[in-house]
């Protein structure tokens, strides 16, 4: 254990960990590969240190804020949970409590809870064309706010899930997959199937499986993309996915199955999510008031859904692969548990439900290393100088 | 002061207090009389650190989840209060806001959101046979994923009041009574009658009297039971009773009447409960989805209820009493101030009214040694030492 | 920077700043001018401390409940910080989700709510006559509970708006004034003209209008309140602005315009309000339980408001004053932005858009001032250790 913590903060110094400090966390691909990497040696220790019970307090106080946009269970414990470890008090900015459905602008009510803030986690991943575009709107106005000296600490924003990317849920995987392979140049040479999954709900967000194709094509994999007629991803990810992946010695390809797609795979991560052009449609629906022609496309998109049972990862499809890593943002639709016909086998999901699990247990770190890295101008030095000082205490 | 201090810590080192080191607290009849009485003595210190301003804070960092399936207000800020002077930042899974009511699994979800928890407090009292089940459900979860690693640390398991036991409340009280009667060894020879009370509300758990039958029979007390036909209790927990009050040199009866019950009583227990029956029954109605039919059982319950008005703790009830020290979990239902007719004359409520309060007080110190005694190994080690740090630094 | 904080600190000890502690903080008018002048000394020095990362925690437990009988996005978050900058964590009082919508009575929920609180901070200003009178009711229950031990400290309760006074807005507001100006001596002579404005919303409290005129009176100004024929403030405050004005060398004139009021004032402050009668008329349905008459008394006070829309802050109307500091509570309804015609124009608001934001900026630390003054004997030396304790780590 002590060699560990001690090799991992090496490492983090190695790296130069300064390029994250005082940015905020919106998409992967506007961090280098340096940063990334940086942010999962930092998720490491900071797991370490947990487990040590080793105090990792950044502030001695200080709010953090986190808007959601949309139900969620596992991001919301995961922020405060990553949040509380750093020293944060979380306070959540609920629209139906507050002014903010009284036509009060976005920019003013992000400077007036920020008056103490460290970070403003946002979920906003509902709308094509909104999520990330708000959270850029809350970063800029707290970011002339303070330059302004109307705050006192700029608090920085985190994407806990927009309309584009989920940064904090991929790279949790990231992080899952360096350690299921040994490392992140393991994965280089490595095959991984994103494919879409049926499921008996509707209007799943596109950023999963757009966060994976736009953070694994960095590293040198060989990524398929998967999924029936219509269900395209934003045009724009999937053309980033591609440069990437012929950046990095790896490939994106199209398939028209997910037979074709786990093809000797090394990883494979069948989700649903709506079609883009559904999305699109919903927005335009929601953004005109037409609320009443939701239930519509619901009813449609679930036809056209229903046309695709047969997509679904079972004991089966995964035959076909190269003994593949079975991922999952959870939760997954389980046939025969959650649902009649869904994502996943019951058998199939049982077999890997345990890695499942440590890699959503990532998360809470990978949200923590995040704010850490924007906060601490030498993450590899705090952490170095927090480790010692709890020895010496029990010295 | 100081002498208390060092008179209580000297008691709990006396007492095995190692016995609940890692252990959930669900069921008050799961613990060893010991257990019990080193946490009234942990419940005792602590509350006396609070008076003198002396941190007792366990934890660094971390959550505590709290999960309220019934309305809750004491209890709430009970455990908030609780966590909080041990050093825990309290978040609430509300499910209204969360994806379970999307048929995610209780398994998954108590691991999803125990990434950083170390204690989860349940109030699951609604329905007959489903609270206690699902707080081992939880507790049987995060167990595991300990085990497997998910979790850095294994998050210990409050009852908050289920459908069998309410041991926060029933702990609280019984710290009441030791103090009132001047230690728990003077318990032993008294009576206690436990009976139910008229109120125009329907639908109250049976979990306060099961409770309190099942931990005062532990310590020689002679406990009466007094209800309307058909007012029964839990077979089980009457049952247990029965054999604990006989074991401990005390006795179990049932009376036909509050007045029976109360003649030459030390202390009394009345309050209002549902039948067990309809309990089972509206259990039966919500499983079967027959939600339709709750309002006619409801107006069939409280049509019962008032055939017995006539059970309310008045002063000539009290009157039949060995000047009784008169009991309430609160609220109580006081008639002509929160009802017409109630549980309780305004007289006689008014006149309890400060030392109910103090009973009502002991709960957050209950709660809080609960978690404290999972948590510490040796908890008079640690008291001892806060206490001695506190007064190194004031010196 | 460090000149600044000991110079605060030095003012500070002048000051007797003892008179606050223990006290409760609920109408500026029950203070001396000495507290009022000593609060905004350390309301500074903690904006000061924040900047400069200096830990200013007064608590190492406790919590601080906030009961909020109206929405509001900013006095959540500014108590919530001013809670969590002293060490204090927040739990929310939400009717909703408790027993109080089941009769429970106030005065045994504060108490309930108490067991660890150290500040109780409450909204409650949507009827005439109640809200002060419950914060009193709150404020009593919890004084008694702590003279009985029931309680092991005594909460204090901060008001967040009532019916009568907005106290942590107005002293904002003022340290607002204070440093626009040089110090609140300079406020002397200086005229502040405080009027209605046109708003196409209903219902807005007096307490925001009220709470000015019955502070900025004390300082020598010369206040001028204008409005139309029928939105009147309570005559109660109007009577003891006056006096106060008069006392203090200033003076206290009732105009009957906007631009009366505004001739050659330096500080303008144009806010909506409803007339005083609609709000009783209201309290008086409500109370009646003649809720089904609410939208009637909407209608009719809409109706009224439209035939005032030239109650509007605009460029002209600012021309007719001595260069005039614009200042606004916040969210102000802003003509072309948030509606069609309100309080102010867009161009007005945006030249004072900044300033307005550092004033919103001020009440946290009002508000953490305000607790510190009451829990802490000698703010000035306790001030001057975490400052001199904090310097001594950084060498």
């Amino acid at each position: 254990m002590e060699n560990d913590m001690k090799k991992l903060i090496d490492s983090l110094s190695r790296n130069g960990t300064e390029a994250g400090y005082g940015d905020d966390f919106l998409l992967t691909w506007q961090k280098s590969k340096e940063e990334l990497a940086a942010l999962i040696d930092i998720a490491k220790a900071l797991q370490g240190f947990r487990k040590a019970r080793i105090p990792a307090r950044v502030f001695d106080s200080g709010l953090a804020v986190s808007q959601f946009r949309d139900n969620s269970t596992r991001t919301r414990f995961s922020f405060a949970s990553a949040c509380n470890l750093l020293g944060l008090s979380v306070h959540d900015l609920d629209e139906g409590k507050s002014q903010i459905a009284h036509g009060e602008s976005a920019r003013e009510t992000a400077v007036m809870i920020s008056f103490m803030a460290e970070a403003i986690g946002i979920r906003d991943d509902l709308y094509i064309g909104m999520g990330h575009t708000y959270m850029l709107e809350v970063a800029e106005a707290v970011r002339e706010a303070y330059a302004e000296g109307i705050l006192q600490s700029r608090p920085m924003v985190v994407n806990l899930q927009c309309d584009i990317d989920h940064p904090t849920q991929s790279m949790a995987d990231l992080m899952h997959l360096a350690e299921h392979f040994g490392s992140l140049d393991a994965l280089k040479g490595k095959t991984m199937a994103v494919s879409w999954a049926y499921s008996p709900s509707y209007g799943k967000p596109l950023s999963v499986p757009q966060g994976i194709i736009g953070l694994m094509s960095r590293f040198g994999m060989h990524i398929r993309l998967s999924h029936p007629a219509g269900y395209g991803l934003l045009p724009d990810v999937e053309k980033r996915a591609a440069e990437q992946a012929d950046a990095s010695g790896g490939s994106f390809t199209l398939c028209g199955s997910m037979e074709e797609a786990f093809q000797e795979a090394d990883v494979v991560y069948p989700k649903s999510w709506a079609p883009f052009t559904v999305m699109e449609e919903r927005t335009r629906l929601v953004s005109d008031g037409n609320t009443g022609e939701l239930g519509a496309l619901e009813e449609r998109c679930l036809k056209q859904n229903a046309d695709f049972t047969h997509w679904e990862c079972t004991r089966e499809t995964m035959a076909l692969t190269n003994n593949a890593l079975y991922l999952h943002c959870l939760p997954a639709d389980i046939s025969g548990v959650s649902c009649d016909t869904g994502e996943v086998s019951a058998e199939v999901f049982e077999k890997f439900r345990i890695p499942l699990y440590r890699q959503a247990g990532n998360k809470p770190y990978i949200i923590a290393a995040a704010i850490l890295a924007s906060k601490v101008k030498d993450p590899a030095a705090f952490l170095s100088a927090a480790y010692d000082r709890h020895n010496r205490r029990r010295r």
